[in-house]
């Protein structure tokens, strides 16, 4: 019998907004205790100062509460991401499973499979660390072995939400740690976390000494890294193809070279939908996971950017609202997961993407 | 004989920044005298404490002054659009004659060609009102009789920069203003000049009564306006085609009809390179000019975006970046003259696009 | 048998921090069911977008449903106030009873006095308008009485929490409202309270024709008020003195005139504590509730201030770091409810403050 | 002879506004050739882009020009220091010399005095580092002589202006740098020259390794340093006492331990005029000269502050504005020049205070 996996898209009116997916339980559309992840790109600045994630996350939880025990829930990875600059339209994305039982063509090709896994809570002194990337490389292979898919080359995209460093969990390390700075944290914890997936997918073979943060052409192209203060442990969601599950979804992705590599974008919208004109395979997109950020030299192809300079905005705003620009005039939809911190996910100034479609 | 228009993009390290241009002029590419026109994007936030354009336009009268009379400097346009939001680059576009002395080759198709008209100094009372499309709709027909061009229909772009109303300035009109909130009328100048525009063009008939800043049906598909503290009167660069000018440079426009039109860009591309792939264009492409705001009704295509709700940060802002950041990946580049506040300056929520190119 | 208001202030290391409310209920420091109304100060913008605000009155119900019927929960009155600009603190301030059954001393001085009173939802074509303000008026008056306060004149501080417009509100009113303008419409809003306000506390006789929001001579020395987008009707709640309380809790209130009017905060402070010298009085006040704003006039006693013209920062996050630094300085503690925003409360520029204080 | 220091501060309508220093030299009430020194508060972000200050010595340098030879413009400190933040005025100040041919009075006492020295130009790799600190110290000798000041105890205030690293000054240190970051460069240059200061003042006897930027304990108190990108080298101005001058002018200093030091404030205020009231000293005050800085341990008297999480404002924003309103309040005006970015300024959270009055 084969598992098939559904990813629901649904609009949200503001950050506590979660009457779509109430309708949807309610319509039987989505079960509650076959939800493997949420993610969801609320209307905050994405920053240190962003409100918008928690009060979506409780707003959810009390959604949810009433149908799952309260360990399920507490499991559940619910991956918010801030920021909904220029066009960008908040929204919620739900990896759940139909339950169908549907029997398995013999002949049918591998389809979307999905599984999250934890690690343990980490110490304050591995945050940002190699232990944590080493932590995250076993949680990746233990949810590609859930999702039974058959080995890191189907995996097209990985989702942590990772641990920061507080100035209580400083105190608590007495010290021993990447850095006492918190906003500086979530970039080495983001950055662990990615090279812990490219360890896992064989992107990269071994973690040199001093890498993190540094070494910046280490980089997975499938993975998305997002750092939560609520959060002690890493949270993974595994997305790729397998053979045990089934249905019309599909997954691919591409690594945008810099932030405005435009024709990495149509090569992948190409796999979608072969042949098909700018902005017409929107209708069979499920869902855009993409990653963006400033180039840390100031510059796209040659040409001097401002991003690091401005003291008002803060770049990582910068960043996705250009690179959702960018990505939703090809697409021709503003619903679109890009995040920012793209600290060795992709190359400097690049980042990946990944595309959720009905075949 | 012939004119021959020619414009050069140049980078800017700084606001005031003019190294380019001086080694442009040494080198004998430019001549000061035979400039008609400068258009920057410079670097502030392109809302009412923008620094940055005032310190650009010092910097370059300072660098003109030793060519050019004091009367010529002052009729000279020079409009800097701050905001370069996302990746956009900081860049001068100078709008110059070669002056060389080209006989016209009977069969030559029209080129490039540009002009610009001053209208009379405002009263404060007429800003934003129909008198102040009128005057700029009377420059509009100036300029296009002074670039030889032949008719409004042979126009592809029109630049407009014009006065605003002070505190000053509504206390000399003795209340009798279209407003005296400082940031509104810098809304109704650009919109009673885009309206001008349209008039002069033959995109509107007739100004209704109240039309300005009201009825968002009416807009020209070729205008660009911005409004500026230090003037009085509405200076207009008129940008079209012209059997009496020579020389590769061509223009062309289209509108997109809301902020995430790429199929209206990519078929303005497909004009200037046919069947070239994306981004294959970006060396012919001199210039790229565009407008870009957020959607009045705060949705695109149905969903909803957060621009006019982002209380720290102006949605021009918004706007510019993420428009920017579409064009980019079609254009290839980042130096693109992406201004905000699009009042009658295409639909609500969309805006003209025009490019100069060699072809 | 008299009864007895306390006012305790609680800080909050982040908006959804509600401990040291728990723990004060734990201790039996506080009776949920005696609580009649909470204050809080939050770290968002306090603008459109303020998520803050949100989150925090969603963990604060979490934590007293369990105490309360949920239509007293409902209708208990939770104001959040977005902005802590500068060194301002987090902070929540409850109001509750103590329960004590005291005897009246019969010569015992009158003590603080609080109740809450409600008015019906308002119809959107109602915000921001007369009806409003009369509609506060009498819920003053209910509020008033609640309190056993003797009259209008031994009030000393109206706090109200109103409702805005938003688009479906203007929708449902065919367009009959103040402003289609989702902000503009907070501060009629707010304006319509505060006059609401002065009438039920004959600061004001009557309302003369389009006096709200335009006629800033009107106003309320003893009025604060906030727009929340939760609200359909308004929520008022009065302290005052009266002889039916006990206890040692007193209130004062003056009015600063402009955003430097430290001599009238000194005032207030000598009422507190004659002859203590600068900061002495901290220990002995509980709460400092007070307005701030930019002068419409873009002045402070006629050198230039630049918080209108400021496109990155509002000017309400401006003026409540600015006024919070000088009550901050005289008072000798940054937990002071700070309040943007004071249309008709306190003259153009200026606004009232308000003290609890132990006698 | 005995010479006359005055101290002019006007109005600044917007940056490039010099029209009142125009007149006063125009009026014959400065001098332009004994101008010494002009400090400035524009209306910028007081951060990386902050164009307000670029315009202002523009503007400034072109009214001056004709007055000064080259050489004695391009050596004249010009220290604009952006952010009016709150109800903060902008404004300039002209440290001149009157030039009146005064016979010293026997028993005078001494009055202001003031001179300028310049550092030899900073190698990249001296930037932030003891190099620095030790030619700001060999500077500030330099000008205590010039000034006629007897000794260090007789200085009151001293102002640094002191370069930044750039991408291209690092590039020229080949990456010998005390940091490769632009933004943290200024805090150590500031730091570096604020303990140049402090050395020359004999309040730090030697620099302890790694010093600059870590061990906070060791501070100026009369120092105030702001980092420029249009500097090489550093520029100071020394302000004391001295008996070679004459006039009713002086100075005196004092150090707010934290940033609502109301009391230090308050007895610098005594001793400018003993017993007056609350802001009646106002009219003898020229010049109010205060450096200000969010407290690194996130915290102002044990009550949490927000400024550091705030990813929309800049800390230095918030501080100025917060100190700028307790200032305010107690001076009783708002042309004030606070500062941010207070490395080894004062102790950690506070900052220097200085008065420049008329006897």
């Amino acid at each position: 019998m084969a598992r098939q996996a559904e990813v629901t898209r649904l609009p949200m009116a503001a950050p506590d907004d979660v009457s779509a997916i109430a309708a949807a339980i309610h319509a039987g559309r989505i079960a509650p205790d076959r939800i493997v992840a949420v993610l969801a790109k609320t209307e905050g600045n994405g920053c240190v100062n962003d409100f918008s994630r928690g009060l979506s996350v409780m707003a959810l939880r009390a959604l949810l509460a009433p149908f799952l025990p309260a360990d399920r829930l507490d499991a559940l990875p619910l991956v918010m991401s801030g920021g909904t600059e220029g066009g960008l339209s908040p929204h919620w994305i739900l990896f759940h499973e139909t339950g169908a039982e549907a029997e398995h063509a013999p002949d049918a090709p591998p389809a979307l499979a999905m599984a999250s896994a934890l690690t343990r809570p980490l110490h304050p002194s591995e945050i940002g660390r190699p232990a944590q990337a080493e932590l995250v490389r076993d949680a990746v292979a233990r949810a590609i072995a859930r999702a039974e898919i058959a080995g890191p080359e189907d995996v097209h995209y990985v989702q942590v939400k990772c641990p920061l460093l507080t100035a209580a969990r400083v105190a608590e390390a007495k010290g021993d740690v990447a850095t006492d700075n918190m906003l500086k944290s979530m970039g080495l914890s983001r950055g662990a976390s990615a090279l812990g997936v490219a360890l896992a997918l064989n992107e990269v073979d071994t973690l040199p000494h001093r890498a993190i943060g540094h070494d910046l052409a280490l980089w997975s192209a499938r993975a998305s890294c997002s750092a939560g203060i609520e959060l002690t442990q890493c949270e993974v969601v595994v997305l790729g193809h397998s053979a045990a599950w089934t249905g019309p979804l599909r997954i691919a992705h591409a690594v945008m070279q810099d932030a405005i590599d435009a024709p990495a974008v149509a090569g992948l919208l190409e796999t979608v939908a072969p042949g098909a004109g700018l902005q017409q395979a929107a209708p069979r997109i499920r869902a855009v996971l993409a990653k963006a950020e400033a180039s840390s030299f100031g510059a796209i192809r040659g040409a001097r950017h401002t991003m690091l300079d401005d003291s008002d905005i803060s770049s990582t705003r910068h960043a996705r609202g250009f690179v959702g620009g960018l990505l939703a005039g090809l697409v021709g939809r503003t619903e679109l997961f890009v995040s920012g911190g793209a600290e060795h996910q992709g190359p400097d100034g690049g980042g990946p993407v990944a595309l959720i479609y009905e075949s």
